[in-house]
């Protein structure tokens, strides 16, 4: 009986819990089962962001996920955080940016080739109002499966057709490349390229490659992230003198890698450099204390960086805000 | 400009980042400025649990709202948590419980006597899926406007038509009373008198009160958490082997009364007994690591409770779970 133990602090509430607990039934499944569209709306200035979930996906395990921790470390810092402790929940999550008259999507989650746990995204996006014609351009953050699938189907179809794609050009220089393709060795590796080439190779001629520190966007300017992929790039978003940091993947898991920024997941190209650029981002956004955005942070996937001693840093959750 | 100290982090980032934060104009604004529909469900074993979000009222100043703390320190713990540090936002958090074949309500946030920032609950309620009249049962926890408004407008409306009303024998017994009335000598105790005759006494006849330790509707015990008011009740609910525990009132804003159990909020009718009731709450879903859930946490105003040190605690926010 889970609260015997505690149940006399409630004053003359031990009788009552001890059997209320065990005795509850419920007949009725419920009659609504789906979850609220997982779309959140900010501002940044007289920027509009919406945050679109494309649910999330499961490393079935804990083994192999974080390259240079212990397995007991890893499971004690997902319970830490409530989270599931034998496996790793990764959410997904893009952001609409609304700005300047133009429509821009910052990645676009998974499409069709997704865990059953994701693949919502373009649920969630009609909900929000949008309409992928709407799109004016699409900016891609760095060319892994989770945000750049949705940009074109299976069979071939783009999802965006009137927008505009930008992409990293040390993303393009990296990964459309023959040579690099060759030098893979591990299956995790072969298959990132294989769908790079899968997406892109079809439309690369109508692809934009930027460069760091433009703006690629009205109020959105690129930055430089690498080590997750080498051309792994954070999105600044500012209006006025408000601003917003999409950090993108310097994390995964942000129970696990915000706590421990010196942990590498395995899905970094170059985990030195990975680790590098976290420890800078976490540092600069917890002393600015910045607004920021994970990709892979629970839903609506917003919040405030704070340091706990030399190199440890939190999340906290920014409170829901409505309506605006 | 606020990324220039740190914006030399960034490899090669720092012109543009200087350049881009101040210059970036957005000129449109946002063609769908609506928030989500603000409504969340959760399962407790057979149990759907929806939170259905009134919106937040706002105390306009910090000074008065907590009776035994400087002001200052009630300031530096809402900036510690990144919510406004000049004013104090209290958002309503209400529970649908959907079991064994019964609507319930626990709580009706505030109809129409709202702030412009809250009154939104109907609005999210039909979000989910729900409408009044298949309302079975609302459940009062406690008396105060903002848990009973919604359940009688203005006007005399009564929202909920086809359902049973059930009240803390000791709310009604407390505040359903003449004596206790004419004794009331501040101007909020005597509107909290005022208003509760307002709701209730045109139906009192049809209400029906409850004691603590049973349950109220299946699944669902009410459990004493007496000081907020004399009968100021939670609920434990339960299927199965899973528990939630609707802490209500216990703490007001959740930065600054679960960081600091020890301060009380001007809402307090008894703030020792209130004080002595917040300890004992959160010590046992902290040490039982239960899933609780808020009426003024931020929506979707649940999560899980950490002990820090002898006499402090964190609220860890679940992370969002979807699609059930």
């Amino acid at each position: 009986m889970m609260l015997t133990r505690r149940s006399t602090l409630f004053a003359g509430a031990a009788a009552g819990l001890a059997t209320g607990f065990g005795a509850a039934q419920a007949a009725a499944p419920a009659p609504t089962p789906k979850q609220a569209p997982a779309f959140y709306r900010m501002k940044v200035g007289d920027i509009e962001l919406t945050a679109i979930s494309d649910g999330y996906g499961v490393y079935p395990k804990i083994d192999g996920f974080v390259r240079n921790a212990p397995n007991e470390a890893v499971s004690a810092a997902l319970a830490e955080h409530f989270e599931p402790s034998d496996r790793v929940v990764i959410p997904f999550t893009t952001l609409v940016v609304n700005t300047g008259g133009k429509l821009v999507l910052l990645d676009t989650g998974n499409g069709d080739m997704a865990a059953p746990t994701s693949g919502i995204w373009m649920d969630n996006f009609r909900a929000a109002g949008f309409t992928p014609e709407a799109v004016d351009t699409v900016v891609i953050s760095h060319l892994h499966g989770d945000h750049i699938n949705g940009l074109r189907l299976k069979d071939g179809t783009q999802r965006f057709p009137q927008a505009e794609i930008k992409m990293p050009a040390l993303e393009a220089a990296f990964w459309m490349n023959e040579e690099n393709k060759a030098k893979a060795t591990t299956p995790m590796m072969q298959g990132n390229f294989a769908n790079a080439e899968r997406v892109f190779k079809p439309i690369m001629k109508n692809v934009t490659l930027y460069d760091w520190d433009k703006e690629v966007a009205p109020g959105v300017i690129a930055v430089g992230a690498p080590g997750h992929t080498p051309g792994h790039t954070m999105f600044a978003i500012a209006s006025g003198s408000t601003h917003f940091m999409a950090v993108t993947d310097i994390t995964n898991n942000t129970a696990l890698f915000v706590r421990n920024p010196d942990w590498a997941v395995m899905f970094d190209t170059d985990p030195d450099v990975a680790r590098a650029t976290r420890h800078r981002v976490l540092d600069m956004v917890s002393a600015e204390k910045m607004h920021v955005g994970f990709y892979h942070a629970p839903f609506p996937a917003n919040g405030f960086i704070t340091r706990d001693g030399a190199s440890r840093y939190n999340l906290v959750p920014a409170a829901w805000t409505m309506p605006l």
